[in-house]
């Protein structure tokens, strides 16, 4: 398998929140906006590895900002690093006031995805992280030190 | 008010299509595409006009192509024209595997907004299109034509 | 494959409006309404085509009035002309007010489905709509009218 | 207040059956079919009161067969009773395969909507069913039975 | 068959009210809490008969008061009796203000359900309720006395 | 503030899992539960601290195991450890197979909750939790420890 760059995975969503979004004060629910991670990240892991990919884990997800209904939630992704049959992805939310251009933080977090093989759902190998860039570097860097942490606290 | 160029519209959805959004075909049912569509353009017409704005018109949608259940849908919209209260947006619809990154066309649409003060609802006007491109100038052309083409019709 | 008339297409829904279908200023988002338009066109092409069907183009969908949550969207169909192996349907939805019998304008549209043979997706013939009455000779006449310039268009 | 005739709050609604209603068989969910069940009644029961009202009782609600994926749900109410503040309401909801028109029944049962003023949520009067037709004399009678045992029981 | 204990159908549920589950009015829709009633329902007739269960009446629902958008829908469920194929179960739904642990009661309803084998679904045996306390006994005698009232209604 | 019990705080929520949570592997996909988890954190926090409160982080959510569509979603949490205006809970969720009684871990996830004033959002101090028991010192501990980490990486 050929390694593939960071570029390859970019996701980009824009969601228009509605009543039906919203918690009792008016804002998105957490549960939504975790919703939305998810698809991203699903999107953004099959772009990269050409695979059905499942959740695995959600590390660091930290809410720093409220969205309301009538404004937008602006989701992006990719993968930050790879390992043999899993993936590392970043995804940033953001606040957006499409009537001022105003964006705000709202979510970051480093989600794992599985390539899996749709009938046995056993994992399968994944493409490399294209180490070509200092940033594609540090990231896959950073990754394999979350994914130590992670194992050695399981 | 400045006239605004076509870019700060520009809106760019991607929707992983879950059985929830599937008719009995196990595709996309066309009225959740339309929904997708009214939404890309409000936050479209919201980036353009500084304004809220609610759908007046919907010309021309044409479904070209399914999209199944693991695919995703993408979206995206931009301001083609605009008027005293009201914008002009093109919604262009792929569906993509992004297993493969193979794309295809599957919704293309002209959606007409206006803008509206909130609490009286009454139509308030918006920024022009800057017209500071061929591609903008046809795009406002063709625009106006449809517009005209509607008011003899009603 | 024998002609049918216009009333046996004739269908007829009543959605009462929840926060769910609602945007940030209380009233039903346009993509629902577009929404409930398919849904109802899908039943109207089944009764008069005996055949599955899926949405092909949306001509001339006009919002013309709102409707808030807790009042009812009337929606109401049938089939307006038939080509080889499309139908013509007109969907007319109005707003209506249950407490006080008040009704008034919301959207009128006219759809085309095509119907299909549900595994190959390939379009199938439908059966003729009935001329057996002024209206519905002009109705054909006006739906061919349409169809014509949309073909020149694309 | 003026008596009125059971027609003045005949409600109909059609429902086309998706994924999103289904249970793990491919048939509708019982609780889809209650919800809607529910929504036909709250139409019904301002259409007749001219009032906001909120459901009290089910009554022997009765399942006699499934509607699956594809299908359409034809659900239809009309008020049978009235008592001082409430009413009672019959809903019938039947299978409809849209392509061969065939129907089957699904559902029946009697719905008790009260009718409330909404700030204070207080039970406010509501017309009497006109006692016009052998058809109103007989159903007016049965809801008072009705009600008499269920009071009885509690 | 081995008669089953009430205790190993026990299920309790806990639902955060959204805007998402709203009527017009800020409460839970009755229709909701109902879809919620028989979603409780369908676990405890499975918990208890180890089969496929599909909801087959719902006797003296009873709404006593409302849940508002903030608030919590306490839900819980137990077989009170068995007949050959069927089982009766009682579902009580409380709110509940989870930041002051006040709780009232909402609805309360007896509903049957079918076990059914999934391919043909034909009713199959189900297993007794043990009679072991005199707190089941009488909850089989009562299940039992509305089971014949429904019958001579029908 | 009076410090209170672990107890306090259970939370239970029983999901049956439905066609419109799942993805395209007919299982429940992975946001749909973070739903779940969230909303069953948010109902947790309610309860302890007897304040609204908001999800401020997401640590070491782990996915074990899939849920099919037809089974049942078991979720579980409580308050594991205190701080000043926010408070740490265990949110565990099980498959189960409601006809078998089978059960198997399919996520284990630690949320943070910030109580907040409703109309500032600003935070206010929460109860501290009752370290009663040697299991109440052991969370609270290691939630102390958690914080710390995630308070040395941002």
């Amino acid at each position: 398998m050929i390694a593939k760059p960071a570029s390859a995975s970019f996701t980009e969503m824009n969601e228009y929140v509605l009543p039906q979004h919203a918690n009792a004060l008016g804002t998105v629910f957490g549960g939504q906006i975790m919703a939305w991670v998810d698809l991203c990240g699903a999107i953004c892991a099959q772009r990269h590895s050409g695979l059905f990919a499942v959740t695995a884990f959600v590390d660091d997800l930290k809410f720093v900002g409220p969205i309301e209904v009538g404004q937008v939630a602006h989701i992006r992704g990719r993968v930050t690093a790879t390992f043999r049959t899993s993936m590392e992805l970043e995804i940033i939310v953001e606040g957006e006031d499409a009537r001022t251009g105003r964006r705000w933080p709202c979510v970051s977090a480093f989600l794992t995805f599985v390539a899996v093989e749709p009938s046995t759902k056993k994992p399968v190998p994944v493409p490399a992280l294209l180490l070509d860039t200092p940033d594609a570097k540090a990231t896959q860097a950073a990754g394999e030190k979350r994914r130590e942490e992670r194992l050695k606290k399981s």
